[in-house]
């Protein structure tokens, strides 16, 4: 079961917007055993979405159309829907209820002709409710592709594929079983390990999958297999991951269910009752803002300082000045200081801190650029460590919140085994 | 001029990352004149990548492919461009300088032979040099059309636009000038906004686009032009906001060159020369995420405390206890002290808190999930602000803090008029 994604909308391609939501649907779809075949973004030109639409109709069985139902006159995907599917517009009372009661409830303005008329939709859809906005979903079907079209804000689009489009693709009969595993492996580069498992590449079933996906400071192994047999499927899957374990099991740390390393770590800090705090410097909070963006954080996560002023270090997290000035404020010393101070101050059992340079230019401190030190803080013990992350500021900041990931997961497994 | 952009990669399709690079793309290209018709998104399939090629080529000038240059097996784009150009692979001695140099400097693995065959470039094409990493630029020409081949890791794609591929593409004759002004409005939803100036709208010169906007609590008005005549097209466009500033400029806040409000109150406060400091409940460090993920925060931005649990906002932004046990957590009174609180430590001329309960269940108070408030914390005063943020997480958060950065915004003008 093949699906293709049509972005609509001119900011996409001018890049005012990133197409976020497409990946949450792949992932989505891929848990129900459809696979994407093809992500396409066009403008909101009449022409280029009919010909899209053919295009996709051609190769696809499932085609996701999400954006250009505003209310606004640039918003043209409605009436070209119509047109590709030789209908007409027709007033849905219950969509006209459900948008005069949005407006009653959350809107100041007064509802005008343009909000009603999105109550006017093709006779031939099945509508489908928008529960965050005025624009409904629609799920049209020709010649044995179903057609899905949904607005383009994200909180609208994930509600509406939740609620009424996965539920209702997933009674579609014949959808094949898709099974990943990934392994995550830290310490080689991706092609010192192809080289080391050659052999076992080549012997892989044809049924299964391969991709390396490296990112900053690791390596995941990504086994993909599809069938309609579950069992066959997964068993194929998990035999070859075995092999693969006795192969390279110096560098494997673990699997991952796409899960972020943030998620990684929550989740284990959770099942191990125990609590973080974080002390920013040169991560600006990020590492917190990745900790807190999924429900449950507070569970574990007592709270961070961004302390990226140098006085900030000493005024919140109790940094004893005479350290900065002997060791300077991008320093083991330091790093170590503030991840013994965040502890304290938010009375957690772990603290993480990171204290660098991420450039472009020198900070506070005479550190050259990339140069950054992450300091671990526990009941028993704190350490620090540097690291050399090259003068890419954008890429400084993100291997230094992985890295620190990296070793909090260390640090709470050794906790858990003593 | 218009462009087609090919980003190759089964992890895209399965949704394990977000395609970012196309937008990123977009907004370069955009600048210097060329218009991106349609942005792909393909597996590492041959012939899916094949078929890609030839129907971007019939309908574009310049043909933009990310992804799959990778040494290991998964990755085909090379070979495949091979194919599609009738060309064969060989060996190019500055690459293998290149690729045995960085290995030396950065990779602690020994170099293998896979490392080696990404020397091998097709006979045709121009190399471009990839100053991050081993995959080189690819450019190539068929039939008018310009094909550029880049790794899909970001900073070395951007790096490789930056200081090869967007010069080069500068050089070609005849690109044509693209203007777009954006007006930010706040107060009024978009279809209150088309209803006001529906005529104004009808009477827009054929040449110019107008775009809808809408995000959480503004809509931006998007007018574009494209042509040959530098001034003709800009006097044009001028013209226009003008005329659309008589209309609402009850409602128009200011103008945005797709600066984040991150980036618009970090300009603002660099211009003022103030200093700014955070305090974070339900946003979750969010606020000083966006504030120094662009270089040049240390400027203005003192630090922030994400302040989750209930007892560190006692701790560290010495918010009294009573005020919380009188107020409850999620207060206008815990709001504003949390921003006082937080102006002090930090030492800051401006403060800015948020507490909340971004949900999905209730937390340390009895506040609805979706109730928020802002702090704003200055040298002559102090206030909060009480939201209903609705009850979706993510969207709470988000608009927490895009609401953050306007209520900054106002009050960074109003000091800076007194």
């Amino acid at each position: 079961m093949k699906a293709t994604i049509i972005t609509i909308g001119d900011e996409i391609l001018i890049g005012q917007i990133v197409d976020s939501n497409s990946a949450w649907m792949g992932k989505e779809l891929n848990k129900i055993g459809v696979s994407v075949y093809e992500i396409i973004s066009i403008g909101d030109d009449r022409d280029h979405i009919l010909s899209a639409f053919a295009k996709a109709e051609q190769q696809s069985d499932i085609v996701l159309v999400t954006g250009g139902l505003g209310p606004t006159k640039d918003d043209i995907t409605k009436s070209t829907i119509c047109e590709y599917f030789e209908d007409e517009l027709v007033l849905n009372e219950n969509v006209l209820k459900h948008i005069r009661e949005m407006f009653a409830k959350y809107v100041k303005d007064a509802i005008v002709p343009a909000n009603e008329l999105q109550a006017m939709v093709p006779s031939k859809a099945k509508i489908l409710n928008n529960a965050y906005g005025t624009a409904p979903g629609m799920w049209l079907e020709r010649n044995d592709t179903v057609f899905v079209s949904m607005p383009g804000v994200p909180f609208e689009m994930k509600s509406l594929m939740s609620n009424e489009v996965l539920p209702l693709l997933r009674k579609i009969e014949g959808l094949p079983f898709i099974y990943h595993r990934t392994i995550l492996t830290a310490g080689q580069g991706e092609s010192t390990i192809a080289t080391r498992i050659e052999k076992w590449e080549d012997e892989l079933p044809s049924t299964i999958k391969l991709a390396y996906l490296p990112s900053l400071g690791s390596v995941r192994l990504r086994l993909s297999s599809t069938g309609m047999d579950r069992d066959q499927v997964t068993s194929a899957v998990d035999q070859s991951v075995l092999s693969l374990y006795e192969i390279i099991e110096d560098i494997i740390i673990g699997e991952s269910n796409d899960e972020s390393m943030a998620q990684q770590v929550s989740a284990l800090l959770k099942n191990a009752g125990l609590t973080l705090a974080v002390a920013e410097s040169c991560t600006g909070g990020q590492i917190a803002q990745q900790l807190t963006e999924n429900a449950g954080a507070s569970q574990f996560f007592m709270g961070a300082s961004v302390t990226y002023a140098t006085r900030s270090k000493i005024d919140l997290l109790d940094v004893d000045p005479s350290i900065i000035e002997e060791h300077s404020v991008v320093s083991e010393q330091v790093a170590m200081a503030m991840a013994r101070g965040a502890r304290v101050k938010f009375h957690s059992d772990i603290a993480v801190s990171t204290t660098g340079n991420a450039g472009p230019s020198k900070g506070d401190s005479d550190a050259d650029v990339g140069t950054v030190y992450i300091g671990i803080a526990t009941s028993s013990a704190s350490f620090a460590v540097r690291f050399n992350m090259g003068n890419h500021r954008e890429r400084v900041i993100q291997k230094t919140v992985n890295k620190s990931f990296e070793l909090l997961q260390k640090e709470i497994l050794k906790i858990q085994a003593n």
